[in-house]
């Protein structure tokens, strides 16, 4: 069985009947929208977000399962559509192909139309059955997650990132939302204020360790077997590279920041930078910082007994770091 | 006086301590945010939707005014920003001169997400003080606007729109936020839900009218003294069009069809259309549609005992009509 399905298996029938709702959740009568809304269940991922929902839920509620733990995983999936719609807008909208296979003339119009839909969908899901509870959980994460984007925009305009701002930007743009999966999926069976809090942080530390896993693969794609470089080219600066420019002569951080300012389209230039932080070391640093993560993630889970859905959240956990893409 | 400012003389304390509160709401310790945040506050257009919440919060209490009204004022300011700025999303940069005089390699990008910063902060405003009862309305009329918009673009695609659908269409996109306005300055000073409701009808009409209005400028604009043109070349067919279509032959219609399928980029033939809608009494039709909603408005303040409030709403109904841009 492959690791993903194995994770579902304790949830497997939750997560058939969430599909379901979900393309409830984002019901129109706008055959416009309708048309997307097809589109995007086709085109599902991983659903790693309603899983961390209900696994969290079964956990503590030791298989308890609520009809508001739907609502709390079709919130957060709305939420997560919107913002992948939302990233799909781009400023020429020629030179990439995006989320939505569009009609350019309208690509970006619609994207960023259909991603306040989605938004004001999840919105009007709590406010409908009252789960406020839920919604302020998640009212914090969608503030993070936009002013996290914007934190990254603005540092790789300055190119003046530290390590602690670095993990600001991660925390904000995806652990965020990670966390509201985890303390929605407690709150949502009536769990106390201080496991809600328990179970956030929970989702904090996997996310931390997600996007750090993310920022890796620019230096090694494990499933391509090579770097691919895209982060430095869009001059996001990532923990390897933070690392080596911490960790360097002057000289060599002057050519650092010039190649990231100046040569980020030179090909070979962004080759010569990956070659040189993983010679400083960045990547073991950096390694090392996913798992600290890791282990303070399974920490959390050490005081509630054994359970197939406890194991499935462990399993979770350490295919967040080991996955291949 | 000119006629905003007499509007605005029962509420001018209010509305100048809301521009603190405004701004307070909009807070980011984001460099890249705040530097946006002050450009809006300096750009600040007239208005009307505070005015609209503060003037019933006033009329609906006798003057008594809570802490609740500003919050209330804030939300729905921060949603229609959000709205302008996603507005400013264009397919290609360069062709327009947008909201922000932003670099056009990011402007999209960060359009969007400060957006959804905006947005993400009136939820959470809301949900922090426990004004669910504001959110509630608030989260309607955020689906509408985005579905309205999108049924907008679905029917200037396909051409196929009838009246019933116009209303539709601007009752979703403009209208809802209108009516979320004084629907929320009423329960913001604990109006009834009834009141709430008669409140939020008023506002509906009132946004109907102004949206009329609105799409009158395309063929008579007051302060230019002639048609601007514009919804024809974007495909989109208001009331006088939708009137004209529904009052000529089988031939005048096929060659109105034609003319904005095929030729809304043709200024000479735009201005034909023009004169044959004006021809066919399009205007007429649309004007008196317009007054039908303004009497309906006004209508729902008759209730009402006479104050300084309601005169000022009173003028504002009107305003909305004769305005000249």
């Amino acid at each position: 069985m492959k690791i993903v399905e194995q994770i579902k298996y304790p949830i497997k029938q939750e997560m058939e009947l969430f599909e379901e709702k979900f393309e409830e959740a984002m019901y129109s009568k706008v055959l416009l929208v309708k048309r997307i809304t097809h589109y995007i269940v086709r085109r599902k991922g991983k659903q790693m977000r309603p899983m961390f929902v209900f696994l969290v839920a079964k956990m503590v509620s030791n298989g308890d399962f609520k009809e508001k733990t739907y609502r709390g995983a079709s919130l957060i999936e709305l939420i997560h559509t919107a913002s992948l719609v939302h990233d799909d807008i781009v400023d020429d909208s020629n030179r990439r192909r995006g989320f939505f296979s569009l009609n350019a003339l309208w690509k970006n119009k619609i994207s960023v139309l259909f991603g306040d839909y989605l938004l004001s969908k999840s919105i009007l899901l709590s406010c409908d059955n009252e789960d406020f509870d839920l919604l302020k959980i998640i009212s914090n994460s969608l503030k993070e997650m936009a002013e996290g984007e914007l934190l990254q925009i603005e540092k790789a305009r300055r190119l003046d990132i530290t390590e602690a701002i670095y993990f600001d930007i991660i925390r904000q743009k995806t652990a965020t939302l990670i966390a509201s999966c985890t303390g929605i999926g407690a709150a949502s069976v009536g769990a106390e204020q201080e496991e809600v809090d328990l179970m956030r942080q929970f989702g904090e530390y996997i996310g931390i360790a997600f996007q750090i896993k993310d920022d890796l693969f620019d230096y090694t794609d494990a499933k391509i077997g090579k770097p691919t470089g895209i982060d430095i080219k869009e001059k996001k600066m990532t923990l390897p590279l933070i690392y080596a420019l911490n960790n360097c002569s002057d000289k060599e951080r002057k050519w650092l920041i010039n190649s990231v300012k100046n040569h980020n389209k030179d090909k070979k230039r962004v080759k010569e930078v990956i070659a040189f932080v993983k010679q400083q070391g960045g990547i073991e640093y950096t390694v090392s910082k996913m798992e600290d993560y890791q282990a303070k993630a399974l920490e959390l889970l050490k005081k509630y007994p054994e359970s197939t859905y406890k194991s499935s959240l462990i399993l979770m956990v350490n295919y967040v770091i080991e996955r291949k893409k």
